[in-house]
């Protein structure tokens, strides 16, 4: 039942690092990124790289524990430590690291983090009033200077067209993925959708275009002959899980779970709303409805979730928090009440990268799980 | 020894619940706030009642991790539960509270708080580029807007001016107030101080004004007879300490320290700077100057700190941080390098509103002071 999509993406991802130096040896500039704010369209359009960063290993904890708080995300602190110790790949090819103000732990880290590599920070507004938004297309712009400055390339509107569709090219697919993932069974496991999700900010996005079209026909087969996995369906929803933290939904798909959905930077935050029009408004514009939760009044995200459990003819809902992050633990509050309402079970589960809690969460999954 | 001014200070506060009721009673609005970055002037130009909101207490904590995460600050957990236990008379007593983005803790609080309170949220941006000051200054157009329609009382040029003069006469008799400090003996204690600008957040400004005069001339007469507190001298920087929580302040004077300044919301962030220009745009740039954590590169933060253990003669700084606050806990490791530069002594403590590590701390400052 091997997926040949899912063999070609491990090997492309085996193969990512040496591919990604030799496209530096030829002269392209690499952008570091933590995050789906960033409009990757600007770095493509630059004929330059852009490319997620290590941040989903306990490893890399402790080093950082040496400058930042023990009681910061895991997300955070594994990123920090990755640089600290030079063993990520793609940090060390990074000429410059691409940051955003989503939040408070991040933000702050930034500044320690500029010591060690080349940063530019965008300021994110938390509003969406007119000021806001202005205040937005103005980073944007920024962005777009630092990224011909350090490239040397003009980014004109030929080249804004082209990475604009290419982009949105990969986004279609990924709808269509999701449509796919809807079918009963569903076509795919969660954790080889996840690992999609992880590697496409690390590919080059040709590669990840191609494996996506080989992934879809692979997927409409099965689904044409009834193939795929039974079990409780599951939408994930939440903190974002970056390669290396599979985590949850290896639990989940241990215990009888299927995933069949990611409300998540690491899925539908990551290919949700096309961008319109190819101008630094347009992309603007896409990026700023991204529903995070360091968004205020981010009710968007909460029908969003609502919506994707019925697209996706979910059971459940696993609402996954990463330890001390704010933003998406305090909006889980409004989001578990809001579910309930509608009848759509919940349980929410906060936890980090270590192996400590495991058991405990296969025990709480394990009961969710059996009991809707 | 003790002073007239401290235990009219008290007085009033005592009495403040009656005298707050009274004026609303009479028709005047009160505006709740959680923060110093709202600009009081706009409220007292329009006739209503700026007043701090309760968030210092333990005791109404389990009420709100019934809806808050147990990892946030115990600041927004108090306040929060203060509000759901109906147990604090200046929320009680608020027509509308005014936020702020200031943190994400905070900032999605207030999703859950406006359901049981009239809330308006100011945008608070990061960075001090052109956008972020125009954003800013719609901000606090806003603020003004929302004012004068709650309170049916137009804010005019007039009125502006006097209120400008007014917060502008508070703030030069706290400059005052450590002026005096700085002096060998220092003429006050730490706890009268903070209790000073705690309760300046509760009180009538013009009750404050009042009790700083009189302690202004009190603390001169002191230093002129060479009256006062010995001990090693400590400047407390970082998060605020709002009415109620005493505690650090409290367990530096118990090992033989005394505490000449407060690098803090309750301290040098309520009062330094004043508003230049008696209009919108100079109160909104008086107001973005706040050196708050939350800001990215807020390097002013630091020289402000190197600037106060001189001028107030400090020997050694207790970095404050309420736990799980990533902003101020996060920059706590740049304070601390340069503080070390300088030859400043620093120690950094992290902690809740709980009893339970009182004496664990009480050990480590005893240290701290012994040390310096």
């Amino acid at each position: 039942m091997e997926l040949n999509a899912i063999k070609k993406l491990m090997e492309k991802f085996a193969n990512r690092k040496e591919q990604l130096y030799k496209q530096k040896e030829e002269g392209k500039k690499v952008f570091g990124m933590f995050c789906a704010f960033v409009p990757i369209e600007l770095i493509l359009a630059a004929d330059a790289i852009p490319v997620g960063l290590c941040g989903g290993k306990n490893d890399t904890v402790p080093i950082a524990e040496e400058d930042l708080p023990r009681n910061l995300c895991p997300l955070i602190k594994s990123s920090y430590g990755f640089k600290k110790a030079k063993s990520c790949p793609y940090f060390e090819a990074a000429d410059v690291v691409i940051g955003e103000t989503t939040c408070d732990g991040k933000k702050k880290m930034f500044e320690l983090l500029e010591r060690m590599v080349k940063m530019h920070v965008m300021q994110l507004p938390y509003m969406k009033t007119e000021k806001a938004k202005e205040l937005w297309v103005e980073e944007v712009k920024k962005l777009k200077e630092m990224i011909e400055k350090e490239t040397g390339n003009k980014i004109d509107e030929e080249k804004l067209k082209e990475s604009v569709e290419k982009v949105n090219k990969m986004r279609k697919l990924f709808y269509k993925l999701y449509e796919l993932r809807a079918n009963k069974p569903t076509p795919i496991k969660g954790i080889d959708a996840l690992k999609l999700f992880q590697f496409a900010y690390l590919l080059d996005i040709d590669d990840t275009i191609e494996i996506l079209e080989e992934l879809v026909k692979e997927l409409e087969e099965k689904v044409k002959k009834g193939e795929g996995y039974e079990g409780k369906r599951i939408l994930v929803s939440g903190c974002p899980m970056v390669a290396g933290n599979t985590k949850i939904v290896e639990l989940i798909e241990e215990v009888g779970g299927v995933v069949v959905g990611e409300e998540s930077c690491t899925g539908t935050r990551f290919f949700e709303n096309l961008v319109e029009e190819p101008t630094i408004e347009g992309i603007a514009e896409r990026y700023l409805k991204i529903p995070c939760a360091c968004m205020f009044h981010n009710d968007e995200r909460i029908e969003n979730i609502k919506r994707l459990v019925k697209e996706l003819n979910a059971d459940g809902v696993v609402y996954y928090t990463l330890q001390y992050c704010h933003t998406f633990n305090v909006e889980g509050a409004r989001v578990e009440e809001e579910l309930k309402k509608e009848g759509i079970p919940v349980i929410r589960i906060e936890t980090d990268y270590s192996e400590s809690d495991k058991e405990q969460l296969k025990t709480r999954l394990e009961a969710f799980i059996e009991m809707i």
